[in-house]
């Protein structure tokens, strides 16, 4: 029988959250979050978005005009720009080194591309000879990459692979939802014709927006299937020349004229999700993009040398590693669901699992955004050792703090 | 010259807004969406999202296990139903009495589907024998409908076309985004097959989480196109016989298999807007979801009573207006556009405008969610009657607030 009764206010309890994302907003997004609403045509509101286009250009590094957000998650954020992009039939190169370069070619594949891929293990990344290669051979429209896969914790270098693209006629994409504000990213510089992201990594904000950026070029090859709403249409709109969109929520096309100056209805903009996302970017801003990335740099090499301190093994190439999240091997003597739930329920701290080959193998420990905190590391070291030791894993108990305090001391000096 | 110092801290004015939505969140709900997130595998999440699958299944008077949010605006739960119902190449027949069948007209077409059409003049909705009439010549494999077009104000009857579907083997979807909370709906009653809805009107939430609910011969035509995403899938997963979903992010399949049991990771639940969902039912729900809509109900019709008293013409067959919204004829004395700006200007007051052959004959004024509320009616009545008097259409001063007075007076005895 249902009883309102049973449902309480919303309470959640206190969590650390050291995963790989979402992790703990900061607390100036929430409260931005519990402003009252305004309506989507109010000056004030069309005000706040195009500051919101203002201050993620700065964020995404780039003079693009159309930047700005798909009410959704990160996700959405990918599939509006590959579903605006991509006509059936193109052909698309993807280099996967983890999951979420999987989810790019599924999501391709719904698009009704042809899909190439090509693939190093796990813990690696490609080399711009290898991309260049494989555009040689599979000629591709779209080249989609990801920027940092959180499945495996590697960062894809891509300040070359513009020039690649550029001088083979291809689309350049990144997801750079895991690293961005936390990772070096130049969408201008770099070449880059389409960028998604998504608040709750090191932006410090909740899941359901997710900012993107369109080049010129590529708003041109979205303009080409514009396809105006018939109950909004008038004699004035014109339709283009190529295939049109298969979506409509997803169509950019839209989007922008909904962000533009002729406000073309569309969907009604999330506006408590647009407050929470002008808060992260303002966030970012006021410390400075650089100065963000330097301290995801820092508690990552922290959060690095106290793992390595405690005995730890890490996982993949660190050379290549995001700042903002490490792979741990789970050491043998010890069952990493155990470990994980002894720390969820005894200390409130999260760390994440992982997937597919790396399932029962890595814990992945974030150190992101509101999170990326001299406080949040050694809270988590001290944790971890703790529960290992109980659990029968030896270490040289202080051994993890004191590398970790150790670079920190350095870094003041 | 960018400076961050040009971008303050979200603050916006006071507004009410008694337009077609969104209106005035509940206080509630904002404090809701500042809670602090957890992880989205963590128990309390979880259980925050059974919770809100039991919660809506209440307020969708259903049964239905697959009861839950696609994490968008409300057109987002649109499209993932009709993305995932509709192969391409099949008949849908939408009944058209206004704007929002035009939009489901363009989805189901950028679903490749046939579109067939009905339609009535702004301001009317359909007669069962009318749809009945057209599903036999048609023989459509959906019937997609919408509940209140908020561009007409009208509410479509939908009680008898469930079973007229199930005679004529039919699949039947409203989409109940402006009525839900404040119109009568009952999902298992009138044999829906699937409803989506919207926070933003009379649940007295922000736009950007929509929740849905699928009956199960829904949910077995979307199982028979199922496609496990790459990345995760393993040797237990098959998929169905059907044409794939042309979307990952809509593919309510997989956002069953996130939602179930098996967790099976898809986007990242947006927290913040789950929690401001699962508060938006509790508050209907502790005021008991019938009380609510005869609040709408009265609101409503006090709006009516004022508007009449005040000698302005309503539009539209008010034998089938929605409670929650009324659309009012602009008299020729004033420029429609001229009242709107001084209300908000001068009361912060917003109606709203009108859509295609509406626009510039109608004022579109709402009562729903949080501001279905006495005071809000006899502010907007007080507000508007003062600037059309200011403007030089002349009223007998004060009518229209006996008039609703009237009204309320009748309800308390």
């Amino acid at each position: 029988m249902f009883d309102i009764q049973h449902f309480s206010q919303i309470n959640p309890p206190h969590r650390l959250l050291m995963g790989p994302g979402p992790i703990n907003a900061d607390p100036r997004v929430l409260r931005a979050m519990a402003s009252q609403l305004i309506g989507q045509y109010d000056p004030v509101m069309t005000g706040y978005m195009n500051e919101v286009m203002v201050l993620y250009r700065e964020l995404f590094r780039t003079q693009n005009r159309w930047t700005m957000l798909v009410d959704g998650t990160s996700r959405s954020g990918i599939e509006a720009i590959l579903l605006s992009a991509i006509r059936p039939g193109d052909k698309v190169l993807v280099p996967v080194f983890g999951r979420f370069g999987h989810l790019l070619c599924e999501i391709a594949r719904r698009c009704r591309a042809e899909v190439h891929t090509i693939e190093v293990p796990w813990g690696e990344v490609f080399t711009p000879d290898q991309i260049e290669d494989a555009i040689k051979t599979v000629k591709p429209r779209l080249l989609l990459t990801v920027q940092g896969d959180t499945s495996t914790t590697m960062l894809q270098p891509l300040e070359e692979l513009g020039d690649i693209c550029r001088r083979h006629g291809v689309l350049f994409y990144t997801d750079a939802t895991a690293s961005f504000g936390g990772n070096k990213l130049e969408t201008d510089a770099w070449g880059l014709d389409a960028v998604s992201a998504g608040l709750q990594k090191c932006l410090g904000g909740p899941s359901g927006s997710s900012p993107i950026t369109l080049s010129a070029q590529m708003e041109e090859v979205i303009r080409r299937r514009k396809c105006v709403e018939e109950g909004i249409r008038t004699t004035a709109h014109q339709d283009g020349d190529d295939e049109m969109i298969y979506s409509n929520y997803f169509d950019l096309g839209m989007v922008m004229d909904y962000w533009g100056p002729e406000r073309l209805n569309h969907h009604t903009e999330a506006t408590s999700m647009l407050f929470a996302a002008r808060e992260c970017a303002r966030i970012i801003l006021e410390e400075g993009l650089d100065v963000g990335i330097a301290r995801h740099e820092l508690h990552g090499r922290a959060l690095v040398a106290g793992i390595q301190g405690m005995g730890l093994e890490t996982f993949g190439n660190l050379q290549h590693k995001m700042n903002n999240v490490l792979g741990v091997a789970i050491p043998s003597a010890v069952h990493g669901e155990e470990v994980r739930k002894m720390l969820l329920e005894d200390f409130h701290i999260e760390i994440g699992t992982s997937f597919g080959p790396l399932q029962g193998k890595i814990w992945r420990i974030g150190t992101m955004g509101y999170n990326a905190r001299k406080d949040c590391v050694l809270q988590t070291l001290t944790a971890l050792e703790a529960v290992l030791n109980r659990l029968g894993f030896k270490s040289t108990q202080g051994a993890a703090m004191q590398a970790a305090w150790d670079v920190y001391a350095q870094e003041s000096r």
